[in-house]
């Protein structure tokens, strides 16, 4: 078979944050694929609306759940495993006729995407190219204007689903961090973050380089609740001046 | 003033890997500026060419050392400062003359970027805007084929400078690890990566994205020097399937 299935990061949300790479290919795309949340359409798909030529068939990856559900819960796996398994079918009947698909993913795809659940199922079959894209993390760093790592800086990215102490333990041990996930996690990070020592340095963005971005000092930071793909930063040290 | 310094990340190497916010700078950009080493064209330069309009002015800053100075060295940390110095300033003429400049950055800005060290200069005077870029890792694991990070691993950024057993100990307490900065630290991260079990899960990246990028398992690296900007990838668990 000599058709390629493209993984394609579109950035982390500015359309104009997407490569001129991944650009030219949803222009010229045979067919596309992305995933949404359930009746949803999806982020990936939006970005990229500026670009997919009108007609241009469409896979829609609907994720199985309406509501979040811990990666720990035993139905997560197995219902994703199912699910991914059914996409992963979809897109080979695509690729079997010859045709080449590109499958859009949010930031970049092999940092925390959902792609890499469907290129891990069909790299040995079909011939496969990844185009990096700009993390979520670097637009909201850039938005926030906090430089991350100077110099000799560890760089640590934390799942906020990692229990306190492990979180507190690794803060510690960083110079600049950055925690994803964090949705139901907001409590615990604060206290962890509040433990560390950490939080008057961090910075909490929401939806970044998007139009309705938020961006604080974590100190400020008055909610509850806050979405599962919010992020907090700690920049790191500020090395040489 | 109204002049905004823009700082640009231009991506890992291949052109076509730029945002389109990136080229749009660029091509319209009133003054140009890009580091690069002593009697070199400049790596950004070199992946901005086919979008700066002829006679387009540029500030071209030219790092002070011709050879690779430790970190820690007394003598980096002076010189480097004074020459920072110098280059702010040449911005800052260039600014007040009310004239927007782009500053050119490999990668992202924000990430280990040059560019951090004049934006820390000229912010509270300065209007100033981040466009983030692919970073260099992005693009590497990219060409590797290699997922980084699934699910809830965790992603820890290390500097080759680090000190063997801090390397071991990090090593240990990742799932998913990129190393930078190689250059002359290469035996001693090998050293690290055999002592931590990880020598047959990491890959060796020169140059990733560019056309004469080097990619293959570090178990098969039989050299003894390698370039500074060389990484060293170690991909995380693989998660739920």
């Amino acid at each position: 078979m000599t058709a390629t299935l493209h993984v394609v990061g579109v950035g982390p949300g500015d359309p104009e944050l997407m490569t001129l790479k991944a650009a030219r290919l949803i222009g010229s795309a045979p067919v596309i694929a992305f995933f949404s949340k359930h009746g949803r359409t999806g982020h990936a798909r939006r970005v990229s609306a500026g670009h997919i030529a009108p007609g241009t068939p469409e896979l829609h990856f609907e994720y199985p759940f309406t509501t979040e559900i811990e990666v720990q819960d035993p139905r997560y796996l197995a219902d994703m495993g199912v699910f991914y398994e059914h996409c992963a079918s979809r897109l080979e009947t695509a690729l079997a006729t010859g045709q080449d698909v590109i499958l859009l993913c949010e930031g970049d795809p092999f940092f925390y995407g959902s792609a890499m659940y469907l290129y891990d199922r069909l790299r040995s079959t079909w011939h496969t190219e990844i185009t990096p894209g700009v993390t979520g993390m670097s637009g909201c760093w850039s938005r926030a204007g906090t430089p991350m790592t100077h110099g000799d800086d560890v760089l640590s990215v934390l799942p906020g689903t990692l229990d306190e102490d492990q979180l507190v333990t690794r803060l510690r041990a960083s110079d600049a961090v950055v925690i994803m996930k964090l949705g139901r996690n907001l409590a615990k990070i604060r206290r962890a973050l509040d433990r560390a020592g950490l939080i008057d340095r961090a910075f909490y963005v929401e939806r970044g380089t998007m139009a309705d971005e938020i961006i604080q000092p974590f100190a400020d930071l008055d909610r509850d609740r806050v979405p599962y793909f919010a992020i907090v930063l700690v920049p790191g040290r500020q090395g040489a001046r």
